[in-house]
């Protein structure tokens, strides 16, 4: 997960970059950071919590000086939560300062970091991303451009990348295009962020994608530059179908498509594949919403927002004293007795993780005196841990790893439960290749 | 607006007054509080923000102490904003400690707060509910119960009440039945609360409405004693309609049925009474979501979630230094370009009041690329103020006591603007009678 | 306890009297409050905390508007510690809007409250200054002076106050002038405060003391008005000789006399009465300082600070895993092992009350390897607890209501321990009669 | 400035650490960090704020791990604010995990910074102590200590240095002895700390200073093994007189002395060379209060409290609207009016810096009817900034290298100004030799 921004070239950059984090909030809650450059040296504010805790007017008004900058929101990450292990990551080193954010994981980190460690090089954080800062400072190379090129060629995984110098700013996407990251022109400058729907909110005017392998570099004036650093064939990138399932906004376009529309169309083609006779479609809000309303217009059953999202939330959690059935689930979600009661319902989420949220929710649904129950999720199983960034728990705790589909769906208490197939799935995007599946079909890079 | 919530006979009440604040927050963010009684004497904990932020453990279990519960959210209302301004209210006078929750806005404040002050009672907030209180004190009856009904025999307007004493409860709504109150059990005891979202929350049973014109009396053990103050005619009541339209939380049932349901009828009628060609029917979210739902339904046109609502709110606000077109509501609502584009979209909202947030949302739209943009709002105009405890602006403040449709609709930059009709309200909720449309159609009590 | 001001035809009132409480902090860290009138009505801000917690800029510049303000620093009272509970008491009645601050306890307001409450008075607090209140609103007078007159005739106890009407102030001292209450003039206006420190920070030009049993009127303009309702005889004055042993600040002059001057005189007529030999004279700090150097100075016996305090305060209490000795005491004091070792120190201190501190503090100073350590008080032993509004605990839980001094010297481990006499405490401050010495004579008023 | 703390082979390390940083918040209130070695791996919490601030119970209890502890207070330092400066500095590197906190300031920072940034290195902060571990992970030696002790013959100035890996601690004072550091045991284990006064609050048993030029290595078990790496002479150290002056807490003892005695000794000096005919000796509290007590013994002349200061700080800082006199140094301080109206007054204080407050602070003592005032300072008059960890002024803000003693008393408005001498200064503490002065007479190393 996480969210990546870099602006170029515009007045109060910080500004800007604040507002872009705040739009893709919902990639990392855990921590920010903007550190910006105003051509003599770097600015840097980082701290834990939402963007709107850690930033105050004067901060971004006065701290934050130049017209470039750098932000990054970052998910919660299992193990490590100290506050040194957000982002930006900034350094001084021979060539002056340099801040990096990050999206995506390195896969050979540790083999880096102990050859880095090895040759004396320290690390003081957590983050995969202090590799990159090593690598481009012992790089053999003079200029920064080719240290980072040199650098980057040496990590594996999937990296969207923005790094600031003090004069200058390199985006780059891995070899494989596992992250998202877009280009957009706002006044004289530019920005590229994780999701499109930063540059909805700052008013800045959409371009293109950073292609898969390539580096656009940033310099004086509107001059941009690009250079493909690894050629790499449509269909053999690795696009995060996550992104279209669960991460993204779904006003974003990621990958160039809309995110709502796709998964309006997964829904359609889970009606397609897993016809099911029932009297309402049901969507687990949010995330279910863009599927349901695909399934009901396929399927021609009613859609109908049966359960209610409490957006309102606790800053601490109340121990009921009397065990309240299904509290920690009713403070969130809560159904329309009147809809459910008697009714056949079609319920659409888009994954099962551990299944304990389903669990519940089936129960509360029940207990709303729902007849049946058909659970629809518009993704396949989850059977696989995901090693380019997104935070999957292990897959021993995956359900989908240690049970069938009959097993969950009794685990559950589903009258029936289908997933959607990962042809279907491909289907609803219009593709079939150019994407990682790995979660779900086992094929990891060099596997 | 306001929530309030009574619970009876039930181990740590105190909990459960803060689970049902909690499913009622949006009722009113600005203050809340709880008062308890152990039969001995009051507990009061009451405060300025969000039910979560006021409430701790350490309060709710040790502070609160006894089985019997007020509680009570407080919607910002203009002026004041005293902390002291926040309920319950509690005194302690001749018949011991006494704590009043009250949802609702006296007409006759004024006359009653200068004709005590001329016997010579003191206020110490600004709140009309310390009327209350006065005139129960001042009854010249003996008893508490004979007191209460004294005292709201002299108000006139807007309540519904609960009132606590050390060992009961006294539940009263006006004869009208402005504000909705019903009434679950729970374990062993009862709770009352201004919604059943409440109910569900804390696994309470929902047992009825309490009946405008009627008093519920809690006292030991399960007794409940009903008493009707005002036998008021099922016609003549003046429930609220705006409870329907726009405050209630669409899980709940209010004055007997769901409001979801009723809100979506209002799209079906809306449908019927103003059909237009248009390619997408896409609600404002979350206000207009179930009538746009209706409204598709009715029309055959696709419903889209077009308009994606940003859930995250920041504390501060940062102010753009360039300007942003639009940014405040892009903060909060942003468009599905891919879906907009080119479309003529039916925009679906409950009510229009300055028309400033409309402009800018068809603003936003038109940016988006929508070709025709149809305004349609599931209520009539809103012409007036409310003078029973709904939070609107003076009349002159009201876009639509000002301006015709089409002025309303050139203002706006639709490219056209209906309401739907008082009688397809009133169809969509299944009634003709009972209910205070005053807001629409100026018919205030004795007017 | 608890600290009062009143600021009359200054500009800013709300800042002089905020400046004026911040000096009187240590009157009392729980609650603070401000009321002002810009002459058509009163603002009021009060909550918990201490006052530069509770004040911001915003708040004195611009909420607490007009050239008259009464402020209150609240000292923590046994059981309710409800926001309620803070001052100033306002309230609108017949005559308008009220606010009084008010220092002291009233004996008789359990009476005048039933009394009240009877005729049907309701009361929202627990405070007893409601009752005055009640009383003003409840009066047969026409004129809010008459009203007040009467009303203060009807109260026993101690009572500094400060009571502001919408145009007027009116100052009152009880008859026996318990609690200290001095008048001062700034720029164009006036300032009354419990202690002349305030009028050291602000700038105010001390005139003189309000007389026990006068009631000064401030009205337009530079008019004051004097007004003697009890004409009390210096003898028969009560006032509290608990104000010069501990409470007031050391640079306040109390009653006519500095504080600093009165304590080291007590040490002084310490040594005369209870003589000693001995190598050194610690203070415990910072309550027994000009004391020691008081006895030090009669003795000939060097003074030492051989006690060091530490200012930091913790906000979190964090329990020692490992029970480290006498911890809760160190957090806050320590000795200076080089000046303690080997000596036959003499330590002085205010008061023993439960004997806990000092038992610690004696423990902690053998472990420093003091020879001999002799304890003396600079006041007699504390055996009465004061109904005149010092928060001192039950009778019972004051250690020298049960033991003798010589069990008291055993229980703290103390080689010697005596008590300054009443005379001698009476000749420190060249006074014998006119001021109540209850707590340790037991002679209350009327007994 | 700063403190550090070390804790070797005791439960509860986290504790012990958090107990010693609480009693020298004193050297250091803006940010604080506790790192812990569970022999597996280090855990570390740092943050802004004083000690009591950023560690809770959970925290102590359960995220600092194990029975070795490094902790360190950060003294405000100019520039740079981030959160990233404070210590403990972390890394991991081909060794394994290190934590270092650090007391002092390395003279040759920039050229080893230069160096190392050469050779690859990349800095992530602004910290000094950050070279260090570099040195240490680019070292040619195999084993830590021997990398230590080359990384630490390579760097000049100020360091009291604890240097933490999973199993050892390392714990080194520069040849010259500039800062403090101290050795103590405490149940099976060791601390060491800045100042004994962490001891005394700990309970441990002073054991010995760590001796300039030393490196004292805690491995397995109570062994503890000393190695000498300069052999300094004692007439050769360099101990900064300026512990003794004002750093360091009265209660602890540096440097082999206790810092109250030496304090009063200075006083007594000063009396002797600089006597004055005069009515009291008043301290500046609290830092001149020592001495002021060894000035009035010597010369005879009373010593008094006149000066109070309130312990009570505000955390805004509301601005006057109306000019008052000095409030800035009032809201800290205030004379006893009583005792200095008509006399002639010693004030004794520890430095002059800029003069400003000592300015303020007379002209608030002739507002206060002094009739004359003699300053006194209990050290040499500051001349030079120091290079060796104390925060002091640029050398052209210090008041003393612009003008003449004549000239700072007639810019104070004092009827006269000495200062001790170096001699004299010298005296107090009983030495000659083995002291930085350089702040006094320029001497700085190779100078």
């Amino acid at each position: 997960m996480c969210a990546v921004v870099g602006v170029f070239g515009v007045e109060d950059a910080a500004k800007v970059a604040y507002f872009s984090l705040f739009s893709m909030q919902h990639r990392g809650q855990e921590a920010s950071g903007i550190s910006t450059s105003n051509r003599q040296r770097h600015f840097l504010i980082k701290n834990r919590g939402q963007v709107s805790d850690i930033f105050s007017e004067d901060i971004l008004a006065n701290t934050l000086q130049g017209e470039m900058a750098v932000g990054h929101n970052r998910y919660s990450t299992a193990g490590e939560d100290s506050i040194l292990d957000a982002q930006p990551v900034f350094a001084r080193y021979d060539l002056g300062d340099i801040s990096i954010v990050h999206n995506g994981n390195l896969t050979n980190k540790n083999e880096i970091r102990d050859a880095l460690i090895k040759k004396g090089a320290i690390f003081q954080t957590y983050m995969d991303t202090e590799n990159l800062i090593h690598l481009i400072a012992k790089s053999d190379e003079d200029k920064l451009e080719d240290r980072i090129i040199d650098a980057v060629k040496k990590i594996d995984g999937a990296f969207s990348l923005v790094i600031m110098s003090r004069k200058k700013m390199y985006v780059i996407r891995d070899k494989y295009g596992f992250r998202p990251l877009s280009l957009a022109t706002l006044a004289d400058g530019y920005i590229v962020a994780s999701e499109t729907c930063a540059f909805d909110l700052v008013g800045a005017k959409f371009e293109r994608d950073i292609k898969a392998g390539e580096m656009v570099v940033f310099e004086d004036g509107k001059k941009i530059r690009s250079k493909i650093l690894w050629d790499t064939k449509a269909e053999d990138e690795f696009k995060c179908i996550f992104e279209h399932i669960y991460f993204a906004r779904p006003d974003s376009n990621i990958f160039g498509a809309n995110v709502y529309q796709n998964r309006e169309k997964m829904g359609v083609e889970l009606a397609k594949e897993l016809p099911v006779d029932a009297d309402i479609v049901v969507p687990v809000p949010d995330s279910g919403v863009a599927a349901a309303l695909g399934y009901s217009k396929q399927s021609k059953i009613p859609f109908e927002l049966g359960i209610i999202r409490n957006h309102y939330v606790g800053r601490t959690f109340i121990e009921p004293s009397q065990e309240i059935r299904n509290l920690k689930v009713k403070m969130k979600l809560n159904p329309i007795v009147n809809l459910i009661k008697g009714k056949r319902v079609i319920v659409i989420d888009d994954s099962i993780v551990r299944g304990t949220t389903s669990k519940r929710i089936i129960s509360m649904l029940k207990d709303a005196g729902a007849k049946e129950i058909h659970m629809r999720i518009s993704a396949p199983p989850t059977t696989g841990s995901c090693f380019y960034g997104v935070d999957t728990p292990d897959a021993n705790e995956l359900i989908s790893s240690k049970m069938s589909e009959d097993e969950i769906c009794n685990y559950i208490g589903a009258d029936s439960l289908s997933y959607l197939s990962i042809n279907g799935l491909m289907r609803s995007i219009n593709q079939q290749d150019g994407y990682c599946k790995a979660c779900f079909d086992g094929k990891y890079l060099n596997s």
